[in-house]
């Protein structure tokens, strides 16, 4: 394998697969990235075990010049921070698992490992499915802060993204409280996926900069997300994801509409006072025409704050408390300038929607003792 | 006590003070900030067992309103937080060891404790020392890297800062190398203080914005840097600040100019190969009219590079292996474009300085062995 390449096309491509890989992992060859050189393309691998990432970069123009097609792999992270210190110019090279680098008047030797011993990729099979990268990055990162977090029930772990015809539905529930969000969108192809919330972080940075369509498909046991350049493949989480829609309450007993970010800044006011308790408890009141947001405790003290009420339909009597860091967590990923809390009981769910027409997310937040 | 003030200025005065406040202490009233009010000016004090800082607000413009003297301490973390939260104009009350906070329609009250428990400041002794401002931030940040990090001879642990007529020097060491820094100053008063290097990151930040004259008093045990609005006091390391003009050598054998920028581009990529040497060893030779940089790991694999030398003097036989992170520590507090780097034999310490006349700055490095 002999090719010339640019630090910075060189350097880009490395960080971005080097995010797949882990120092600590049990299999040696996997602390490396596999670079295969081809006739029309170089390839860069690295994975862990919940995550692959492939990126290629392909022969069109003078960053890329290919003298001899091969492969090896390379410890991810030396590679990575060296060609990051490297000039302009570098001459790749490699033999007998090494790895030759010369940079101008800079010549390194890496020690590599054998390319045929690097695990295959998983098999793609089954139908095509795609769709706008802003649709996939809005619906995962709207919904990935309520997986579970421990594994308890490890399907909780991960976000369910169900494709059928003409729609696409995001969900993510740790049982104590849901989030929900529904596109429509032009789809060819369906499926139903139970994704890790590990991979979300990365699979939310792949289409973070792309504009463009994302290509989904299964693959083994993995979910393939794939861009122009760049390829993740995901771990599926196994078993039967739970039948969410049951879980929302019917017959709202009381209905505020809210400015989210005067109504984010009392909740985060609030929460400073709520650390002693088990779930950082808020309490929301109403008194008079105004929304009262609580919270104490016995070792800091506590706080008060009065707020507008937009509009208020059904009983005005009310009185609940919720988990503070919950609700600022389904408010914060809300881009609506106001929205709308329905209250069922004091024992019952509170649930946020759109306060326009239809709406196309839902969070659920059960209420906490505040006693 | 009873003041009006701006949240802007509260929050930015409160977080100067907090500095110096650490959650795990052992005396809890010190987890607080002490808040005196007096007609014509608001002090704030926060302080931990090696550094106190003290903040005036004065009485001078409409931001600020005394209703009625008195003091109270209050929890700093819960403070400075809830302060950065909170609107534009605040009212502060406190009565029987307790603070109420009212910012439009939100009230707090936060537990305190009484002022009278918190400790006395230092009392202030001695002759005043005027400093510029840019000249102690400079000689503290081009001196504090080479500290010792360990406990063995505690006084190597501080900075010692020498204030004689006309001339001000600033010293580290951890007995492997050595930075020194000599300015010329119009100094009125002398002095000799060991700083801990955990008071030095405070005092850079203290003068990091500021443009003025520092004074600078001893105070029972304590070292004081007063600029216009905030104070800092630093314990002082006990016992003698060894004589370090001795560590010194004398009759170069060999002495070599160079591109600073790009020597320490050439050291930094050679310390990514030494990480297995227990001393980061990186080696210096001289092959033809080149200087030579390299170093090598069974693990990883090994790199060379060769740089220009701009000016030689002395013999041209040169091969000495010295710490690359020291190495870089210290070029990294030089602004020269180039320096001089004077070596003595292969097992004794090289010397850098400025390549222009008079050196005002000296860094020392011991060797190490490379085999």
């Amino acid at each position: 394998m002999e090719f010339m390449i640019t630090q910075g096309l060189f350097s880009k491509a490395l960080s971005d697969v080097n995010r797949a890989v882990s120092s600590r992992t049990l299999l040696p060859i996997l602390s490396g990235i596999k670079i295969v050189a081809e006739a029309d393309r170089i390839t860069l691998i690295g994975s862990n075990s919940d995550i692959i990432i492939e990126r290629t970069i392909s022969v069109t123009d003078e960053k890329v010049k290919i003298h001899k097609t091969g492969s090896v792999v390379v410890s991810a992270k030396y590679l990575a921070d060296l060609v990051k210190k490297l000039p302009e110019q570098i001459h790749i090279k490699a033999d007998n698992n090494q790895i030759h680098i010369q940079a101008g008047p800079i010549s390194t030797r890496l020690n590599g490992f054998s390319a045929d011993e690097y695990p295959s990729l998983p098999l793609i099979d089954g139908e095509s499915i795609h769709i706008p990268a802003e649709e996939l990055k809005d619906a995962v990162k709207t919904t990935v802060f309520a997986t579970a977090k421990n594994e308890t029930r490890p399907v909780l772990t991960g976000v369910n993204l169900t494709f059928a015809e003409n729609s696409f539905t995001s969900v993510a529930t740790d049982s104590q409280r849901l989030a929900f969000k529904k596109s429509d969108i032009r789809s060819s192809g369906e499926g139903n996926f139970v994704v890790p919330n590990s991979s979300i972080d990365e699979l939310a940075k792949l289409v973070n900069h792309y504009s463009g369509m994302v290509e989904i498909q299964s693959a083994e046991g993995y979910i393939h997300f794939k861009t122009d350049e760049i390829s993740l493949y995901s771990r599926l989480i196994a078993g039967h994801y739970p039948n969410t829609t049951a879980l929302i309450p019917a017959e709202e007993k009381t209905t505020l509409v809210l400015c989210r970010e005067t109504f984010i800044k009392g909740i985060d006011r609030a929460c400073l006072f709520a650390g002693e308790w088990k779930n950082n408890n808020v309490t929301l009141s109403i008194y008079g025409d105004k929304l009262c947001i609580s919270s104490g405790s016995s070792e800091m003290g506590n706080i008060q704050e009065y707020q507008e009420i937009k509009y208020i339909a059904g009983e005005q009597e009310l009185r609940i408390s919720v988990d503070g860091h919950f609700l600022l967590e389904a408010l914060k990923t809300i881009n609506d300038a106001e929205i709308k809390i329905k209250f069922f009981g004091p024992m019952k769910p509170i649930v946020i929607e759109s306060s326009e027409g239809k709406s196309s997310y839902l969070h659920l937040i059960s209420p906490v003792r505040s006693f």
